[in-house]
């Protein structure tokens, strides 16, 4: 079954819209969209009009952004950690999200260890507060792709909060797309990432240690969930400080985050602007 | 000198308005305001129209929380904690923030151990990124308080990180008022927080390790800091979790934070609803 997918996009005159997207099976182009009506987090419904994109948005504007640490088991083991036994919570400042496409800008201040995380993304649909597992598909919009962009030098600094290392402007890549809640199964999608062409990450949400579902749901009984927030469901092994030789993102690189059925996010690197 | 108060607040109708607060010096009702027309975050200018003040609004919808942990000695010395060669950087949650007045609520996953952290916060003004500290002024819209309020248990648990532990519903009163940059010396104010009228933390700013210049400073360096951002510079010894014996809030207690020339936050408690 062909899924839908929602994007935030400008059109050819640069103007801001939502769409249905169809993008070009040749990859030469962005491809088309099918303009949409309304409100991503209320009522909208495709209009007949299709146009050009020329250059996607991330999907949202997220009023928060959580993360969760060590959620594979095989990525918990390769930093040598042990398997939480309840979901492990860290916040990225929302100006750290940027397009598809755009570039991830290492740091000034810590430009060496900066690594890739390729993971699954959840975007609220509607205000969730204490959901039960078995209702979370009502609260959902949908899946996105993220890359909880990552300063290794940072993280374990300062009583090793993670919240500087994860923040950094350009740190948080979403889309390209949402793909609706129902139309995947969130518990049986590949997540790759790969590193200028190469495979760096290649697991499945099946071995995650909490569902996307029970995600949200234990979330929703610790913090109000507003519509648009994003949940990065954690990354699996595969990450650069963890490899032998160590691998860090680098001017001029290209990494890119696939996750099965939503598609790729793909964002060159940029050296630091001094 | 007197200062100005700005101030969110709802008119006797329950009309969300903008204004400069003249508080009842009686103390017997919330006072009057000068409504404001225009934005804060632009240009805005005192009209002639007073009303009354019937509730108070935390005076901002931050996009970012930022908090800064162990920023004076002794509270890093009461925690057995090193003094931080650089700022501490934790976020809170913007889903947090409770206005002046409104409960402050134990939650239901972590009621036992919920401290209290007065603190002064600065609000951004205008978009900043690496500003010198030599001109943060230019980027402040100004100073008002803050509870940083701790469920300590969280604090310890799943590696140390702080997120969960300080980003509860409600764990983030704001207010009663911004006094605008310029009015205040930052480096020499009052930081108190009383617990049921007794008071438990008493210190001045001046010992902070890191001035709130350096700290807007230096998180510009880090990331943008966009308008109505709220950055709390840190809280004195005197926190519960230190005392002996320990002194956890409850419900039914009133906690208030004062920092010297903008006033009062005050806030009740309340039990988990289960």
């Amino acid at each position: 079954m062909e899924v839908t997918r929602l994007i935030r996009f400008e059109d050819a005159e640069g103007v801001a819209r939502l769409g249905l997207w169809e993008p070009d099976p040749r990859r030469e182009s962005l491809g088309t969209a099918r303009l949409i009506e309304g409100d991503l987090f209320g009522r909208w419904r495709p209009t007949d009009a299709v146009v050009r994109v020329r250059r996607l948005r991330a999907p949202v504007d997220p009023p928060n952004i959580y993360g969760i640490g060590l959620n594979y088991r095989e990525h918990a083991a390769e930093g040598k950690r042990d398997v939480p036994d309840k979901p492990l919570i860290f916040i990225k400042a929302t100006t750290s999200v940027i397009d598809p496409g755009a570039p991830i800008e290492l740091p000034k201040s810590a430009p060496n260890k900066v690594d890739f995380e390729a993971e699954l993304a959840v975007v609220i649909g509607r205000r969730a507060r204490d959901v039960p597992e078995s209702r979370v598909a009502e609260y959902l919009l949908g899946y996105t792709c993220a890359n909880d962009v990552t300063a290794r030098d940072c993280q374990k600094e300062l009583d090793g909060q993670w919240a500087r290392a994860k923040s950094f402007d350009t740190f948080c890549p979403l889309g390209p797309c949402i793909v609706p809640v129902g139309q995947l199964d969130p518990n049986d999608l590949a997540v790759r990432s790969r590193l200028n062409g190469q495979v760096m990450q290649d697991a499945c949400t099946a071995d995650m240690i909490f569902s996307a579902a029970y995600l949200v749901s234990y979330l929703s009984s610790q913090f109000t969930l507003l519509p648009g927030t994003v949940i990065c469901t954690g990354t699996p092994a595969g990450v650069g400080f963890a490899r032998n030789p160590r691998v860090f993102l680098r001017a001029g690189d290209v990494i890119s985050v696939e996750v099965g059925g939503i598609g790729m996010l793909t964002n060159p690197v940029r050296g630091p602007v001094c």
